[in-house]
């Protein structure tokens, strides 16, 4: 069932996704704690590697004693498929779905870079944020009740329903990192501060309104995970290409929580590095998302939809991306899964502390900049808080 | 596969819903137009009677050339299940459910009075709203993500999707009423009122708001049609008794639908009798509401939502229940299914523009009656209504 590396080619024949009498080699990647992925390279430069991934039924990092639904491979190569059919430009292409191996082929991304890492390692972030908003806009006009007919959404809400992973989210996203848990770890400079976090009415009252928009709010397809682990960038003929990976989470919820995780993501790679191009390129993100749904609102399905309720559908995006980013600050910092953007600076405590204090303020008073969506101000937010630690 | 009425008692016996020897009488009652639904009374009296409702894959009314998908009996009967579970006071036993058939058997009704119809004979409406209110949130807060397990509110998601009823909630109730539509009429009387309400931009981004909460809101189960010609009210045993009937546009959508529709029932029942008991019952109704959100509280998984979203969630809900309740008021007087508390006066006309009125200021200013939750105040901006017109 499991499949090895020995197996891989001949695999990819018996699928089809390669001629016969391919040949080349098989190298095993990882992508992350959950799966197994391996690249095979065919011999003749003619044929296109590609990626065979596949989700064992165990988390792939801890091994069978992690038992983990393997239907996951599924969920995640459908969520690609919706995503190719509205943002093909962002979306690894899938070659094939294995539903008896919980496993599937798609593009070979190995010449790409995880968007983490490539901030870490101080590259541009170019037009990787409007790539990302762009993405996130079109699949989530073409998914909502204003771009998709209501059986073609009911066929999507049933066949996206998303528990396991929905369940790792409330967790680890949006539970453990703001009461005392196992799993739980922070830098000693953030000692007090998490103390106070943990101890604020508000923070529980706005921490249990994104809990129930999370559960309850079936908006869109959207990713579920979409932080700068999973997006990777990088060069191909010359062009800037960005792919939009790992969809595993994917369900349809509330829009804001890919927005948010990414912003968020957006926002700690900029307190590591002091780079304002970063900061700057939330507005670019933001403005893409919106210009998708500005660019899909002619063709609405649903023509009783105004003018006026888009105005405030993006309003509620927007204080619901503030929401999502605020709890990914607080997880980044004081959960299970810090970010290697400020785990790897020489001292991360400065950097976690404001990354920490942002998630609080945003999280307590979302209008804390400004009423109306205004990805500058949370841009300017920021940047006031890097001088004023400085 | 249809059945008629020389079958049932076959059917009856054959399905084990009575003894192999039993007899009896059959008679087709009927229960509105989507369903067939036949009454047998056995001879014994000590066999108690019960009720087959059977939806054909059709609308019964219109015939086999209205085709409407069948599975909507298993909707029903699903509900049904639920609902007694958490409210089994104010719900009809059910007895076998039929699968293959669309058929249902259930506890006879038949002794009961639509709650529209004891209204207009000039019923009192005793306790009947604080049951509706009960049973609203008993199911509510059992199936929300406060009361309910993530994984097994998932699977309800799954089984309820009900697209095709959807699309006429979508048509009827939330579309066609505010624009020009085939089958709209409306008094003469209305005329002017129905014109301003159409042109009105307020309007029609209310209603689009309205329209995408029931298209996104997955909040709890709701019966999605609870007006006052869904309740059945009667005396048994010397006690008042009220059921809760046909949910076959069951769903997981906005709690406000709910309590909307029968609020929005109660107001026209009031504005048809000027009995202030009715109007007093919506603060009855809502109070029921929330003390069963409140008795469920302190049960619910979801131990991170705290007292402070609670709060937040039932004002959320009192503002969804204004805006259902106030399409109601519009559908029922300017679309295509009307009340007959008001169709049935001498002159229509008067009561049916002050309908049209409150709908309309309701919709485009919800808190005219003030900013939180106050069914008190609804009940005397009706009041004062009657008293302005008289």
């Amino acid at each position: 069932m499991v499949l090895e590396p020995a197996e891989i080619w001949a695999y990819l024949i018996g699928r089809g996704s390669v001629p016969a009498t391919a040949t080349g080699t098989v190298r095993e990647v990882g992508d992350g704690n959950m799966n197994r992925v391996f690249v095979a390279v065919p011999d003749d430069p003619a044929i296109p590697s590609v990626a065979v991934k596949q989700a064992p039924p165990w988390i792939q990092k801890l091994g069978p004693s992690a038992p983990m639904s393997p239907e996951r491979a599924l969920i995640e190569a459908r969520a690609l498929r919706t995503f190719a059919e509205y943002a093909p430009r962002q979306t690894p292409a899938v070659r094939d779905v294995d539903e008896t191996r919980f496993a599937f082929t798609m593009e070979d991304l190995s010449d790409l870079t995880v968007l983490r890492t490539a901030l870490n390692d101080g590259a541009e972030i170019g037009r990787t944020s409007a790539e990302v908003g762009e993405l996130v806009g079109r699949v989530t006009f073409a998914t909502s009740v204003a771009g998709a007919d209501p059986r073609v959404r009911a066929a999507l809400i049933q066949e996206s329903v998303n528990p396991l992973l929905a369940e790792v989210t409330l967790q680890y996203l949006l539970g453990d990192p703001f009461v005392e848990a196992e799993h739980n770890h922070h830098h000693p400079a953030l000692e007090d501060g998490v103390k106070r976090l943990r101890a604020d009415p508000a923070v529980r009252t706005e921490l249990a309104a994104i809990r129930a928009a999370f559960g309850a709010k079936a908006q869109a397809l959207v990713h579920g995970d979409l932080h700068s682990g999973s997006v990777m960038v990088g060069v191909r003929d010359g062009e800037p290409v960005v792919r939009v990976i790992d969809p595993e989470f994917a369900m349809v919820g509330p829009i804001g929580l890919d927005l948010g995780l990414y912003v968020a993501n957006l926002v700690i790679a900029s307190v590591r590095s002091r780079n304002a191009a970063h900061l700057a390129s939330i507005a670019e993100c933001w403005d893409a998302f919106c210009a998708a749904w500005r660019e899909g609102w002619p063709t609405r399905v649903d023509r009783l939809l105004d003018d006026g309720w888009l105005l405030r559908e993006l309003r509620d995006v927007w204080h619901d991306t503030l929401g999502f980013a605020a709890v990914e600050l607080v997880r980044r910092v004081a959960g299970y899964s810090h970010a290697s953007d400020l785990e790897t600076l020489p001292d991360p405590g400065p950097a976690s502390a404001l990354v920490l204090d942002l998630g609080h303020k945003l999280l307590v008073d979302r209008e804390i900049c400004g009423r109306r969506p205004d990805p500058r101000a949370l841009a300017h937010l920021v940047s006031t808080s890097w001088e004023a630690r400085q």
